[in-house]
């Protein structure tokens, strides 16, 4: 649907089922995105590679996943200037707050767009509200998706009161 | 220069001199913005109003910086599919630690583009970087900023060897 | 037995099991109250109405249970001029303190009462201690919850005897 | 103007100022109260004393700020059935992490309604919002207050233009 | 052996697991305990009593375990002359880092000798090792375990081969 | 006063500051003590030295104080059997964290006894406890503290009615 | 394969399970080891010793692994001027945060080359780096090593694609 | 005096007041260096360019410095088999700590030493120990260093007398 495509490049394989609802959301988006394995450390060249020519391969944003001193997103983003957003993974023993402040704490003229840690659906949804500012068919999409969230919540209180009998007795 | 404007929210206007650099950079830049101090507990009917009706009046991104249980830049996002990049701003006992969380760990379904700790100017980068996807003299732009930051840092290395002789002495 | 209604607000109904506790206390008080789903992100409308039609609607004291960027207690108190009383649900890869502090750093103006991560029971105790104060029946019964807790440690006492000759075994 | 009393405790002098913030909102809102300071470690008895009789001596609210191992506000909470507000006092090597936690992380049965490191003004407006139930010109003061929070926020964004235009220079 | 007595009081019975190795340590090196449970915020005049008491009843050394804001050995510590050392005990979302703070920054005039979170058998031996300085034959008793521990290493370097061996295969 | 004497280590001079508040609280109690510079990582064999020969030199308490990677109580406690308290020196930029966390959590087996960051005052009161056990004089000049301490917090008392009235004005 | 041998050491056998992938990466880079297990505080003297004689035996590197309050690695580096790389090792409340700061934050003088939390694996690579410096082919296995690392990665994006199918369906 | 040279890398010229401890230890030790200013972010060609070439020219290790989401020691390491020495820097909300996790989190396969924050001596110091395992000579002045440290601690003990009377006055 929207004219960009979505690059999605991950740290390490073990990323890969913290990133699942991230592919879901843009399936469901129908947003058109390529998956990578690419580790800032290990295959350094190859980092540089796909962010260098990630904006002339037709991507608009992206989306870069990674633990413990997670450079991986800062690492891209220093090689282009598409839009990087950043998921930090736990895992490790400080629970991915190291990946949180490695991705956030980006210094001046760098920036990388930080979700939640383990916040890969987050990271798909705001991918297509960068892409949807020039694709009027998505921002329905997502004007329909934050509706459905709104009736979820509804429809959650429906439940409620059958829970609350149940403790009552 | 971008055919979206730029929305700048402050939670309070003591977060000004955070927003400075932010400001400088959207004017380097040339990219039309409003600023905007609003709050999303003193109040909060003119916080739903402004971003519910964001996208309707030209914005395309909206950057909102808040200290403490910096709610602003999820409560704006809570009204809006316009991308809200939150600026966590350091101050108080916590030094900006309670902000960056209070901005970053937004549940699924709407997620807020969160750069560092007082990383103003890096929202307006990061703006520039998500409307330079549908304005090419923009991307131009960043292109140009990409490498006066590393000539920068060329530059920087000439002064070096004043400072080795002095330590040397 | 109180002349005012609790409002119970969860976040998410993942939030329910922890709420478990509070709900118990206030069947235990006869304290009457309506428990909602409601979310700061994802029904921000019903949560401004929620909140802005509680005290006319018969409540008198708001407790909201939100985990991770737990906006909720703080968006509700942004509506109201009632005592809102904030739970930190544990949850995440940050184990409740981002909830913790987003919560409790709340900006002049706008306070929540928080309690522990987790302490919904102590909410539910908290919100009894306020509406006693008009309410002499229900301060006895707080007397007498007070007489327990302190009879419940003697109790304890006696079983330690046979714990500690377990060990000398 | 409201029927009970504030019980204002500190654990030290030095929490004073701090505080100040505190008796300013509780005089502006004409809530009668009394300040004390009373050590749950340097004067233990004159804690419990001053905690058991609270109730009787017309007090509704309890307000106890401490710093380090905050222990007062627990400690107070221990001796009566008054909604104890705990405030956690910046000092120190943590900056108040220490006191914060001391303050909130209370079990169960023992509620303390604790509000942001050095949040004093909020402690007031807490105490105000509970009298406030009973008491519905109190109520008036709060509301109107409300309306104070969101005038003077709309106030600051009158300066704001000339700020911009100075940057811009 | 010893001719003090030591008290260890926890605050709940919670609490009982981890001090299972304090109460080992002390029947081991034959110092003769008495253990309570005894709660600073349940059972505050108990704990007053018992610690205010202590002194007289022949003890020479208060064991004080708790966790959250483990108030018990700071309270304990406001109504005796007598050393207390406090165990934080892991629990809870915060995993002892609040008992902990709570526990080790007491303010001026009122130690606490603060051990490792969940370190009841140093708790023990640290008691001992106050007690030793008038016992000598519990001051015997002490060296002998530092000679076990030492030896206890040497023990293990035995087996190590072994394991080196079957990782190379 | 006391039959032992207390020694005073430091890992380093820039530790004196604040250390002065444990020297006074010694010369106030009238216990005599020897102080020493000894760097648990700088004058290793020292450290042992000095430790495995304290007890036979006539001292019945350690009091080490060291920030950063604060080793030296730790070390200290692994050569003799006497009490060892650890003071964490707050310094550097993790304020007196990692101090507090190398000295408190030390291994089953070898305790410290460990005071406050920067809780001089307290180790001096604290090993007073410890010898007090043995000596009544001491113990009445701890009572008397105790009392002195208690007289200060109802003197405060006084002073702050007037401070209230400053604030009304 | 090195001239020189690495010494590995552990606090405690605790640590064993943690230090497997350190033996494997210097047995299959052919670097020539002994394992000790040697406490800082249980056997101080050993410990001292170990380090103190471990150039004169032959040993080029010593690594050490030690959880908690780890001081094993700064007491190993006080006796030597070999490079000691330290390990700080996940256990306990804090989950290796006390172990890390207790090892990396080193004064200055005494510098411990730490790794990541349980980073064992990367204690021997380090090793193995230092010790290329001076053996051309152990150089080539670390090249070799390199080359390894980054074939992974492309070798796992292999299966990336077969993963998302499944996604989709 | 050493035959491998010793690469210092800053990621900022703010970081060269930090570093000057560095240069000074190894102009004192009189090992070869030479200094850049390269940031992972800014100027990524010439930080891959320089960590790529380093050991053909002539390098034996890197010692990098940066500060906030500290990339640069990871990202060098990722492009060399040399030792690289990480010197995490105190700057900005979170005063070194992101710093220290960004640069000491390092996954399995690429090392960075790490040393404590702001700990640049150490870091020269370390790369003296490295240099000094082929290198006799800078042996003998690693010893002759560690003499120095442990005299000036015994100096500094002369001065003690002096302070402890004064304060006694």
């Amino acid at each position: 649907m929207a004219d960009f495509k979505v690059l999605v490049v991950m740290g390490s394989d073990s990323d890969f089922p913290v990133m699942e609802s991230c592919f879901k959301i843009l399936q469901k988006f129908e947003i058109p995105f390529e998956a990578r394995i690419c580790s800032a450390h290990r295959s350094p060249y190859q980092a540089a590679q796909l962010a260098s020519t990630a904006k002339a391969s037709g991507f608009g944003v992206i989306i870069a996943a990674a633990g413990l001193a997670a450079h991986l997103p800062g690492v891209l983003a220093a090689y282009t200037i598409l839009p990087v957003i950043g998921v930090p993974c736990k895992g490790g023993a400080l629970n991915g707050v190291d990946a949180l402040y490695a991705i956030v704490q980006m210094p001046t003229g760098i920036p990388v767009a930080t979700v939640a840690i383990d916040g890969a659906a987050n990271a798909a949804i705001l991918a297509a509200q960068i892409l949807a500012l020039q694709n009027e068919s998505l921002a329905q999409v997502l004007e329909t998706y934050k509706k459905e969230l709104e009736a979820s919540v509804e429809k959650r209180n429906e439940c409620l009161a059958e829970k609350l009998v149940s403790i009552g007795e």
